[in-house]
């Protein structure tokens, strides 16, 4: 292994994705330091050997690399650039990595800022879930100076599996809300493909079989497909998370002039799940909405 | 090999991929006689070991099973109930297997006209495309009797990789509509991601590479994806086809109350494709139509 106990990690946001992050930081050999908006899962990191800061400024302060994953836009921006935020612990060779899926467009105004201020910016949203982040095998997509994402390799590396150098600022936001459209519209043919499966008196599990065998195979097909045959909607990923996400996507289009018609459909889809009361429902209870939908036909 | 002269094979329709799915019967030790509505195939099939016969009528009375995989629901009508049609050549243990993918409402009523003559029918269309058909890997989704389904194993084994037994009359048909939703629908979630990705100014490429690694990948974001990038729109599944297939999808969904909101767009897009000429054109097309909606934007 190598020997990571020259870089020193600031991390902030410790939900269920940030905790077993610092965990594996710590394992790799990293000196880790932690700040929370809450006292919220503190006490557990510094059970596992992170040291407490003060403040996002005072952990910028003593550190090499500040990683941050926390809820949306505006808390990136607080953290970052707030009253006592990252930016005012600024000294030589600070990096800024934020690790949430937020707009690719604010990414690009925050990383202006820290620049004039000397901190480098990365954007490196992840995917592969919880599970991913415990078992250290998420997917890393990063934007911004292809030479202090090798300078954070090893860092990503204690992390996850595959990293993507995507291009500069922004591009690691864009390729993660890409990613977004992909699973959510998959996720959205497995939906319609076991309900017109159902409703037409044939058993799904033979139809995922040998759908499964061909080109209509896909990992939600895979892996959240039997999900909705069990009845099991427990999150793996939050449909309240996707639908954030694919907020930002459609932002995101906008402004390119993309075209995403069955993007805007799952994002409506979503949001009507979370009016239902099923946000912190798993992205596979999107199959409950077309379920209703169906219910409500003739 | 298993020995197949005993069974004597019937085989109406003779398009790209009917042709090398003779040959695949004739390869495994099957006696194949062949009939086709043109002369279209028959020169080629006599000349690797066919024989020709002079109607559907006839082939039915020196044949065990009779395949047919013709271009939708009124071409197997006409083969199986019309004037000189395998009805007429009805004759104890006839089986009636079609291939075509069609309506499964037709599907079950020509199963029931042919049943009343004593000959079995099973729906047994596949996926594949002609590679599939060509390597002898397609997947074949049967619906009709399970007896009657493993007395044609070893021609499906001929042919085919994956074979799934549905269900009952019409099941094939279903699964296989249901493989049109998922496979169009996921294509649709390429088109879109890639559209994002390029019009805020990232490479496709870094996206493909990241997306495919983790929940977004699908078997078409790894096939189609680089032709979109490439501009191969050659077909490997014709975009009219889809077309049509998706067009029974949606008349089965509507009578069994099934909402399929991504799918009824991914048809438009495909009518759309059509209209523009390019039905001929390989399922990756799509992309070009959401290339178009983005440039139509501000």
């Amino acid at each position: 292994m190598a020997n990571n106990s020259g870089t020193r990690i600031g991390f902030i946001g410790l939900g269920i994705m940030g905790r077993p992050m610092v965990r594996n930081l710590i394992a790799a050999g990293f000196p880790v330091t932690v700040w929370n908006r809450s006292r919220h899962g503190i006490d557990a990191c510094v059970g596992e050997g992170a040291t407490e800061a003060a403040s996002p400024c005072a952990l910028a302060e003593h550190s090499d690399i500040i990683i941050t994953i926390v809820g949306d836009s505006p808390d990136v921006e607080e953290v970052a650039l707030g009253p006592n935020g990252i930016i005012e612990g600024a000294h030589a060779g600070l990096v800024h990595v934020d690790m949430t899926t937020q707009s690719p467009e604010v990414t690009r105004r925050i990383a202006a800022s820290l620049a004039e201020a000397g901190i480098e910016m990365l954007d490196a949203p992840v995917s592969g879930g919880e599970q991913g982040a415990v078992n250290a095998t998420l997917s890393i997509m990063a934007g911004g100076k292809e030479d202090v994402f090798e300078r954070c390799r090893p860092a990503f590396e204690a992390m996850g599996k595959t990293l993507v150098y995507c291009g500069p600022s922004g591009s690691g936001q864009v390729v993660k809300l890409c990613n977004q459209v992909a699973v959510s519209v998959t996720n959205l043919a497995v939906c319609e493909a076991i309900t017109l499966c159902q409703r037409s008196g044939v058993d799904p599990r033979r139809m995922l079989e040998a759908v499964g065998a061909g080109a209509g195979a896909s990992w939600q097909l895979a892996n959240l497909g039997p999900k909705m045959l069990e009845g099991d909607f427990r999150a793996g990923f939050k449909a309240e998370h996707q639908l954030k996400d694919l907020g930002h996507a459609l932002d995101t289009a906008y402004a390119g002039g993309a075209a995403l018609p069955a993007t805007t459909i799952a994002h409506e889809l979503f949001a009507r799940l979370k009016d239902d009361g099923l946000g912190g429902e798993g992205t596979q209870a999107l199959f409950k909405v077309i379920q209703a939908m169906s219910k409500a036909q003739p």
